[in-house]
């Protein structure tokens, strides 16, 4: 909880992210809760007069308001006031070239997720990372949820056992009934499936190894598929499922996070994010409360608020924009928890394993290591 | 909710059952609770000592306690006043060759599940049940719930549109300590999958196509897997996921039901079984409840309190017993919903199909139609 | 949970409880579950062809079907075979004469609640239960609910520490829209008031000293008050406050406890009546369950099934029958947990308080002790 | 959920707040997540190391930072670019004494709960507030959560019919265990009870008549009560009830509010703040969800997030500067609902009356209207 110095505040420029609401608006929600950044420039669309309007409502200054992505990287890049993080919200076949040419001047990057469909071109933009002396981050907000950060250090202490199981969901109604949100429509697992693997990777501290994937086309005319389930086998043995899906009719908080070992399960969902059930072998059920006595460091620290106040996705989101501040400041004894170049990597590995099982009929595939 | 007249109590035997806890205990519970059956006779446990305490506790006259389930089947029949319905409630490799003797005598049977665990044997046994003027029932006690049955009447009533996924899942620590239980070892997909795949097709209405299934033995020296997941296409072209787990260290109350279809998704957990979430397209979450208004005829009739009051297992397995009294004295109006020797078959359909699934690594396999 | 000999059924006699649904149906429920009762005898309705009908409905003798509770008295205290227990549920103004004339036969009792609405009949039958040598029970049946007796036992074994606040709630819509039920509307104080001066006792283990009370009549033309606020005083220094309501439009599962003590704190909802939330200071809340790890005695040997299985009201009122059969039988090692004529009384004191504090305009009042 | 232009931020000065955690904090975050405030000047302790850390550590220029409130109030007074906002989070004491100083210079103020413990010094305030231009606002961020908005528009539109009970509690071990918290200790009726008065009267638009109080003091040492019930009669007929603690060992998430009506029930609590149940008569209960289809445009608009992402009590603070804003710069169109002088007025009354009633042993007494 406490609160830092702010005497200055980082500089941020944002690529994509025009519309008030979505993705967008949801980073800079998180950039301004703790006070650490401070929007100063963007490519917020590639519709010119939505590029201005975005600049103004948002406050940007319009001499840093770029028409393109190459432009803002050339263009911040010259400056000595230079933004120090580059959040990339544009659509996900942008991620990487626009990733790309940030981290090659040097920039600061959080990225969206996924970072890419396929591994070929995250593995360039990761030896990219690789040479660059540069923070890059990836925006999978679970890693801020205070209650995921102590599932991960229970399981690291050993409070499981060997883990055995992990059940994921994420279903929603999102795009069942089709309607249009003016972008592409995304596949379920690239969207949501990644989250899953991502959650798998940061709390149960285990790569996927193998996968069998069966994917659905429920809502007509989407072209992707909007449900799938995933059967994964994790380093060390564990056994894991994934069920997404923008078909679930009528839900909607439906993220599950289940992990079982040899001594016990954690169950963590959205809709009570400050609460993590424990459930050890010979006792009861304990409910783990974010600001509760007894968590791990990892946990306190990304809580801002006594338990009895509720927190949620954008203190989360939040949480990684103050890692991330921490780390660009290198501040002494911070230990940033975001998601790095490997997790995006990971997501990418999954992802691409994913749809070669399906197009194999749902047959096992091997999924390559980060 | 109200009640028959009960003159004349059924009378029932057992084959099985002779401790005092444990699944014959829920069949006496069950068949106790409305006052339809009495127990007159039994072949409790194939040790002489055990056999004559348990008839003894559970006040059976010594001449209907039987040393064995043939000569048990010999001498019911023999009787005037043979027993009406035979609980078969022995281990599982005896329910076929059990069921069978009875049948093929003319009596009433209900056998618990898994039927059976490969198809063969239950195919003849499905033939003498045709043959047979009885009734014969399968211990599914899902099919008791109200609200599972609340969820039957509304998937077939179009509530949902098309079922597009089923989700089912029953972990339980059960036997994770490796704790002894006094019979050999039963896998997870024979003890527990064969629900999900029962509940599949008792509420949702559909058949179970093909399937990939994953399985792991966590718990060292059982013999069986203690832990599975299975993907499932089915009939109308619904995909499902289930996971069972004898392994699932902590966890007790492990079984849930989702059902989703183009329209809106129904939850249902065994932990508040008098309650049926709905969650249709475009309006909040409802919540409806054993005993509240407007639920179907199917629900309402196997409840037995208003709602506010709890109802569980006992009465669940009590409405089957009730059904099936009403099938032997053929009740005018009366609607059983018991489980029928062809969901047994399904049952075995689904183990056989899961064995062969595992087998292969874990590929796609047919299952075979009833 | 195992299961005593029965080879010999108690036998069981009904005052009132004609209609097939309705409290008279909830005892019979809770008679036949474990197979410790068989009804026997009975005088169901005022109405003759009402209490002919329920008798053959309920397999009742016709010769042991009675006009009235005298006769039945009278009849039953002249046969051998006369019966075991009397449970009387007749009409709320029945239960002290009814209870009386049996009590003073010597027979033993089960008297629906509440015993009386005020102290002085209360009383007189207190003197008869005394200088008879039978078993007279009031049938509270929360009592019956092994997570409530767990919470007793946790209290009384100081895990709370000494005890500072009890709140019960016990709102329903029950007859918020005024539908006819047959009988007089009884007051929400009375019909459910009780339940809370119950289980304060019960599992607070304390006296209520003084008291409160405002009522309100929200439904029109009922004569009597729909909804009520008790504040209360306990011996050893706690406060309570009790909310019931008839009015409580739209609610249907509404009984809820909690009890506060300087150590901690616990909840028990009847929506979940297996569970028991747990709340030590400066720990985790424990989500303690019927059949679980680490359970009082008390709680264990009220439980049926193991935990994973939901048990309900139905199982609680078999538990006050069972504690009753022990109790009548003598059984060496029971420990009967089922309420007293001194529970009644108090109840009686509460009822008599409340009004007493209602025509005062809701002033602080005494309440006698038992 | 849409973004307003933020191109000139608000300028905000606070008076309190030193400490790095606590309620400045979290008016601090509040103020900063939607990017209409800059924190500019402030005296934020009395100890002069204290506060100069407070104000490099939150980035205010050290000639902004003030001696004491008058030496603020006046210093901001003479600048050409004085605060447009004072947010009041001194201790309670100082509330109206600072909240006043401003007020008669004209500033917009959002004071701190409770106003005052007494309505004498409060009545000086309204007439203070009422002779100046400017906003007046008062902390109860319980109006800042999206679905008490939708709960206000519900009972305002009818949809509960005539409200006939209220029940609020608040219960907390917060100070069980008497830690210091470097203030002088609060009784739970200013500190809590205010809480559910002030939701009575935002959500059930209901003045409280008369009330009773009953209070305890189980903290040893700590002066003033620790725990209370209070009975209250409302305008319109309306019965409530409230109960505070901070002597409930063991709670966290203690806050609830139940909203019955002749034609349904609403339900929330602080652990899930995106959810309000509605139970209508007659129809399942409806779980309303944060962002769902069908809200109150009031609820809408209090929503960053769409369903699905939680939201918590830094969103809801945010939502009360969200409001001040758009009172400040009289947006067109805007309908800000932060709580105003008569909330604290009604607050003042409440406390009063509550701490008359304990004086007189728990007696019924009347609360001024304000």
């Amino acid at each position: 909880m406490g609160e830092l110095t702010v005497s200055k505040r980082l500089s941020l420029g944002m690529v994509g992210g025009g519309r008030p609401a979505g993705i967008g608006e949801l980073h800079r929600l998180g950039a301004r809760l703790d006070g650490r950044f401070e929007l100063a420039a963007g490519c917020f669309s590639r519709d010119p007069a939505r590029n201005r309007d975005a600049a103004r409502r948002l406050g940007v200054d319009p001499g840093r308001c770029y028409a393109d992505f190459a432009a803002m990287a050339a263009g911040e890049a010259e400056r000595p006031d230079r933004v120090d993080l580059v959040a990339v919200v544009a659509p996900n076949d942008m991620h990487v070239p626009v990733a790309q040419a940030f981290v090659e001047r040097g920039f600061n990057v959080l990225c969206e997720k996924p970072l890419a469909l396929t591994l070929g071109p995250a593995r360039a933009l990761q030896a990219a990372v690789a040479r660059a002396n540069a923070v890059f981050a990836v925006s999978h907000y679970f890693a801020g949820f205070p209650m995921l950060r102590q599932a991960r250090a229970m399981v690291a202490a050993g409070a499981l056992g060997p883990v055995r199981v992990v059940q994921y969901e994420h279903a929603s109604e999102g795009l069942a009934l089709g309607r249009p949100d003016g972008r592409p429509p995304v596949g379920a697992i690239a969207d949501l499936g990644v989250h899953g693997a991502f959650v798998a990777r940061f709390v149960a501290g285990a790569r996927i190894e193998r996968l069998a994937a069966d994917a659905a086309q429920f809502t007509p005319g989407r072209g992707v598929e909007d449900d799938a389930r995933v059967l994964m086998r994790l380093s060390g043995g564990a056994r894991a499922a994934i069920w997404v899906s923008h078909a679930a009719a009528g839900l909607r908080r439906g993220v599950g996070l289940r992990v079982v070992g040899a001594k016990g399960a954690l169950d963590w969902r959205i809709g009570e994010p400050d609460l993590l059930r424990h459930a050890p072998v010979g006792e009861p059920v304990r409910l783990l409360q974010r600001g509760g006595d007894g968590l791990d460091e990892a946990a306190r620290s990304a809580s801002r608020l006594p338990s009895g106040h509720a927190e949620g996705t954008i203190e989360a989101f939040a949480t990684l924009y103050r890692d991330i501040a921490d780390a660009i400041e290198k501040r002494p004894g911070a230990a940033p928890l975001h998601p790095t170049i490997d997790d995006g990597i990971a997501g990418a590995a999954f992802i691409e394993a994913c749809a070669g099982s399906i197009a194999r009929g749902g047959a096992w595939v091997d999924v390559p290591p980060v």
